[in-house]
């Protein structure tokens, strides 16, 4: 059984993500959508690593074969420990993508076995990243077109608590 | 069972394609390596479609579940007509990186449900194209870190009879 | 009066080239939308510049203050007999932005008062370009979504004759 | 009546931002020029948001049709608010390009009938930015090819300042 | 001693290859010009090669150190032969950088011993390449800020003697 | 005599750093590999600059004609007085490609007398960075490939501390 895993801040997830989730759960047997959290520093992330959890539970929920989780430290040791051997990245920019090639051939030098598979975003989500939704949600901006419905709400809620 | 495709010209077949065979064959429960040909053109490959075939016939041949085969069309027509659902492309550089993402818009938008997996060519096969090979090959460069001995050879027996 | 001049093969014209006609339409007061051929040349477009135009002004035809004309030569030199002052291009990859820069100050540079304005492809139609609609066309792919009704019916009508 | 709005940092504002501020004004009726200030965050800027302001209203002041003001919060509702079309924005790099394709997307998502133009800035300035500036500036490297001369002594000045 | 080569088309040689010469020459101790030509294959170039020596003469006669040369076959081989170590490359765009990065690769495979260094076009000749000198000399366009006088007035007399 | 410098932060110094300074030093007649710090500013860095200092003499120390210094401030600044007339980058990425060569273009403008020069990281270590060698160590993955043993064995040392 071919088992991948889908690493990445979720913070939070976004439509893009989902887009990739889906597609890539029809090409692995068992997806792990992992969420990177770090312990050690302070965590400026808009959602704590249990809310990121929960919102991507909720937005998979009806997804087989899709398990959330998070993780702390190096993918490849998560990896070996759950015996996962693919990686799945979403790719969108020429940025995007000298990054992941290095972080791929950084993975490939830990651990030969494992392998980095890229997709390519769907094009209507190919603009969406978390950074924007959570911008534009601290302005107010309409976000229903990039995240879930449960996901505008939570970020509606936050900014609320911030403002006041 | 999932059946990939890593479709190309494979003129000749090199190091870093047979890396990409190696690597996407652990992925998929079976890979083809399909040669493109275009019948209604005239043909400037430096080898013809069975020569192609061929070569990788004989330096694949050692791995299971690798099967080699040539088709022209559109290939989203020959996976439907082979039960295909994945395809395998290498990247290396950035200029890869923007026909690929395009490649797989359009055959995304002319079958949903084909996906194209991208995996990042080895480092010391980055720089690798056939079309340096056969470069190098004409002024009697020395290819020998970049192709398979047995291709090496027919490229030196090529250049020998152009020569003449 | 402002006058703009959207230049390019359009061989054919693409729903993206109707999507930057549209928009580039509300910014300049009048927009020429300039198809590009060269009478010294062996022509190797599927469309010849006649039916080019006729395609362009078919598919123009309900957007005022829209005009499709022809050219061979320097750009600017039509544009300077024209009264034109600013040109307009779509941008989709980093290949296109690098070549459209360096057309932008070579253009600048033999008319200072000539600017080239960019503007952004839908995302729906980032992926497409006439080069993969010819291509599809010719091998009896679904082009519809790609290009207008009265396109899509003059490339099966090419490509018939073609094939007989 | 066509308005453009040129939004950006400007800290401070260079003879790059002066360039694409003249070229742009010749291509709409009015165009203010936008100095983006976030109240609820800690400013990290050298100059603050009056300062920027100052300065571009000193070395534009021979320009007509050309107006400066300051925004928070999303650009978009700044433009609705004052009956503005048209963003401008100098393209310079690929690292630009991504980024503003994005912002472009994202705006357009926010505001259909809002457009994006992107002109290229002019090869004498094309390796400029306000960073750069600032970091000569400490270092006492002369900026004089760079900025205006008044925007050149305020920097020195402030630089006087902070190092006393 | 120290000797570098920079090899090219020269078809032909530009202001921004003069630049890039004169910069050169000051880092190696000798410089030779390389002008590229393939015997075998027809030569589509505007100038042939002994045209495009002469050119390259006649614009570096005032150089020390510098001598202009033709070489056809690999690169390496005319180095090694001529004890030459150094290859000097321009860049200008991304689209370069990959190509070139990629030649770098292949000839340090081929030689260990030799390194390719590359310098940046100077910001005013970015935007310039013997391609776009050709195809504005063809329309007439004026090329006097491109290339040296004596280019200019060559690349007359090749159009002049074509078009008639 | 031709001086050449290397800078950069060198936090740690990798095994790509070391690949370019062998490879530089046979360009130049001396090299001077100098360390950038800022005294102004809260250092972030893994290692102080003079753990920095002393890790590439240590690494280098078997290189005939380089040496090891650090400097605050301009680099031209440094090099007019050490009378230091090239400078020597290394290639890997786009991303390092566009800063380079605004910086390149900046020291031009500074110093007109002062040429960039760029050479391509060998391919095996074209995917790594100190960042990532610093983050490996962190999370104890395995750095052997990436950097001499004496930085391995710091690297321990640092993180070591720094979790007790």
């Amino acid at each position: 059984m071919k088992i991948g895993i889908y690493p990445g801040t979720f913070d939070p997830v976004t439509n893009g993500h989902l887009d990739i989730i889906l597609r890539a759960n029809s090409i692995v047997d068992k997806l792990i959508v992992a969420v990177l959290f770090n312990p050690d520093k302070l965590s400026n992330t808009l959602f704590d690593v249990a809310e990121r959890v929960e919102l991507l539970k909720e937005t998979t929920k009806d997804m087989e074969h899709v398990e959330v989780d998070f993780f702390s430290g190096l993918l490849v040791d998560y990896m070996m420990k759950n015996n996962v051997s693919v990686i799945i990245r979403g790719l969108r920019t020429i940025t995007d993508f000298e990054y992941e090639m290095q972080m791929a051939h950084i993975n490939k030098n830990l651990a030969n076995n494992i392998e980095t598979l890229f997709m390519v975003t769907s094009t209507q989500y190919g603009f969406l990243n978390s950074s924007s939704v959570r911008q534009l949600g601290f302005f107010g901006g309409d976000v229903s077109d990039m995240v879930p419905g449960i996901v505008e709400e939570k970020i509606r809620e936050k900014y609320k608590t911030s403002h006041q």
